[in-house]
């Protein structure tokens, strides 16, 4: 049966996330119709990571089954086509051997988490970026995240509801840089915890503001404890960039 | 009487464009009702340019008298408090002399026009980007772009219904980059005429995909008849982005 890797964009606003849930829209469904629509088949779109309601993709990775053996261009463009008016769409579409899954052969996810550091609030950027009012040091924050990278255990920076086996994780990189009133936050690892990255963010922000010095985000790491963990940076800033496999 | 000068940033997507036109919601409108609401005064914000429906302002500037006193930062707090949800916000609110105004005090003004060149349709750049599918060479563009620096008579990219004077203007610097599938062009003079930079974006698009030559561009310019002109690009593409004075 024809395997394809589909490379896709989408603005998480409207959705309560990835994952099919039922009643509420979420991008795996209209995936799925858009499958159904062109293909008449019922396949379902399995993705590298499961982003959250209001999280955005830049390059989400997904598997798909088919029967027929189609050109790879022509499901990118039938999707597309079905797909429309949703803020969804098929960046690149390649044929891969069945062993190919998105989730479990995935080496590596990137995530892009972006602040607007100003004094007012976002007219052009409105559900794309995370509006601080106060000033945020990103050097600071920078030199505090590289206390993160390598081995942890991650669970004051875990959700409660996460469902992976071990708080342990390796956190390969995390970058922190300002474009004038733009901070991004660059992070990549294996994989991540629930929420990870807008925990790791939410705390980075504390230090950019200078509530919290380096070394308290340390002593929070440290606590293993999700009641250390500073504020849920929100959904809208976060970005799924890349998946490497 | 006080004397502020606003720089403001919005989302065109809504609006008929800048200026005030009776009953269609326009940028103007929401800045005069919010002036309104805090401080109770029938003042309307004068604009540097007036934008079309659908054009952006990453740095658009305006002036606005006000008969009471008030401290510049409070005016942007409380206008952008009222103008809330409307994707519509004060950047700055600085006081300026009487002799201030934002239109013709203007020295300089920058546009940014921004194309996503790639098969896919748009995601999360949906209305802030003209989606072109064709591969454009966005060098081609460069180059043939300088034809147009200078002062012309620029009658092939004059909206019928501009009202300026005389369609010579001086075109200061027209730049075309690419970084991945987003190609910026980005221009700056004096002054423009009425969709001038749209009317040179939807020429060097022609340019780029190869149907026009640099060579057409300059017989287009040298017509000075808008029947020569490429196709007007979209407006969600076009940013006002600043102003110099």
């Amino acid at each position: 049966m024809p395997r394809y890797k589909l490379t896709i964009e989408y603005d998480g606003t409207p959705y309560c996330g990835w994952q099919a849930q039922g009643d509420v829209p979420s991008v795996q469904e209209h995936l799925a119709n858009a499958v159904k629509a062109f293909s008449g088949e019922d396949f379902i779109p399995r993705g590298a990571g499961r982003t959250d309601a209001g999280v955005h993709a830049l390059g989400q990775v997904a598997h798909l089954d088919l029967t027929r053996d189609w050109e790879p261009e022509k499901v990118r463009d039938a999707m597309n086509a079905h797909l429309r008016p949703e803020p969804i769409v098929v960046l690149r579409c390649e044929a891969v051997g069945d062993d190919f899954d998105a989730r479990f052969s995935a080496t590596r996810r990137y995530y892009l988490y972006r602040i607007v550091n100003r004094r007012s609030p976002l007219a052009l950027q409105k559900n794309r970026a995370w509006v601080v009012f106060r000033a945020l040091d990103a050097q600071a924050m920078h030199e505090a995240a590289q206390l993160l990278v390598g081995r942890h255990d991650f669970s004051t920076f875990r959700a409660a509801e996460c469902q992976a086996n071990s708080p342990e994780k390796t956190l390969d990189a995390i970058e922190v840089t300002r474009a004038g009133d733009e901070i991004a936050i660059r992070t990549h690892a294996r994989s991540f915890l629930h929420t990870q990255v807008r925990s790791m963010v939410g705390s980075l922000q504390r230090v950019g503001e200078g509530s919290w010095t380096a070394q308290d985000l340390k002593a929070a790491l440290e606590a293993r404890d999700r009641a250390r963990c500073g504020p849920l940076a929100p959904p809208c800033g976060l970005y799924l960039s890349r998946v490497d496999y």
